[in-house]
């Protein structure tokens, strides 16, 4: 196998182990063993179990790079809005063992608590255009204070879905069953500001995200 | 020292370090050295850091009991909601250890896992009457469907609001000012739901908690 394969090989490895026991409890020695590989030939790769994490962050943010792009004469509409959130919390379920132990990851790796700040700071930006496309649109009447609050509770749902789930026990977080539940949990949160006709095509799409 | 008075200072030192360091970064030596005790004589009354833990979570049960308790008779209003969400947030605050890694937490003592399963369940229980008191008494208005979402945004939000300030950086965890932002955070999810004059007086409430 050529270099770069391996390097893949490992990641691809690392990403399914991480996601299926948590991060904290997967050594490197458990990776080259699954990945049918040497200790040393992992370590030719990767000094440490954190470089492999914080390389996972990285395809992490490559992936959502295009979902949280909005065009700049983009009309968002509520189509377009589902499906930003359904590809985003796709992705997050992707790399979700990133959330799991979000905590001690960036306690542990200065390098992916600022990236993770940096993501923080891009998704409530591409929020506040999508709101504010909303708005201009005439698809969503409200304040200021009003959507100050709602952008808060829609990052911090957005960021918590996956550990709560973890913590709750969901068994969807395997099989990816409960992404159509967490984008419904989403959309909900806008649907008090949206005027009609969008309010009752996102009532709708709750409906089918929910018996999904 | 008597034995009791050891036990309680063991107790308070642990929650005190654990909530700052967070947990995985706190050692019994750690523990010992704070507290000014040996670490046999911290042996003696715990003999693990889980035991620890596990007593702290049954501590942190035993303070949310009086809050998650409803009278019978009680017509919920919205001084009640507030005071209610403040009294157990600011519990959570006093042990926010415990989300800080409740996943690992949750992982590595099954006994915590269980207890923390029963209060979610408790706080949806709560939630719900909660929920149906202000419906019953005219001050809600809302379906079956959008209940059950808004429940589960709820619940989600009371439970995230400290790994994802941790996650954050926020300083107002150690200091306390995050708080009546977090209440006010959750009360902003009711608001679209609740009629006159309450939704003016909740209106009034996030106001000032965004203030404080």
């Amino acid at each position: 196998m050529v270099r770069r394969d391996t390097r893949e090989l490992i990641l691809a490895t690392s990403l399914a182990l991480f996601n299926r026991h948590g991060e904290p409890n997967v050594s490197t020695n458990h990776i080259a063993t699954e990945a049918d590989i040497s200790p040393g030939n992992l370590y030719y790769h990767f000094h440490s179990k954190d470089d492999i994490a914080l390389e996972l962050f990285k395809r992490y943010l490559i992936s959502l790079q295009p979902v949280l792009e909005l065009g700049d004469n983009e009309r968002p509409d509520t189509e377009e809005l589902w499906l930003r959130l359904h590809l985003m919390f796709e992705t997050m379920g992707r790399f979700r063992f990133l959330y799991r132990n979000l905590d001690d990851l960036c306690a542990r790796i200065p390098n992916l608590r600022r990236a993770f700040h940096g993501l923080l700071a891009k998704q409530r930006r591409t929020l506040e255009r999508l709101l504010g496309g909303l708005v201009s649109h005439g698809i969503m009447e409200i304040g200021a204070d009003d959507a100050q609050l709602l952008l808060d509770n829609l990052l911090l749902v957005m960021s918590s879905w996956i550990p709560f789930a973890e913590a709750e026990g969901d068994p969807g977080l395997e099989d990816g069953s409960i992404l159509p539940r967490a984008v419904a949990r989403v959309l909900h949160l806008l649907l008090p500001y949206l005027r009609q006709p969008e309010a009752s095509q996102i009532t709708a799409l709750i409906t089918q995200y929910r018996e999904a």
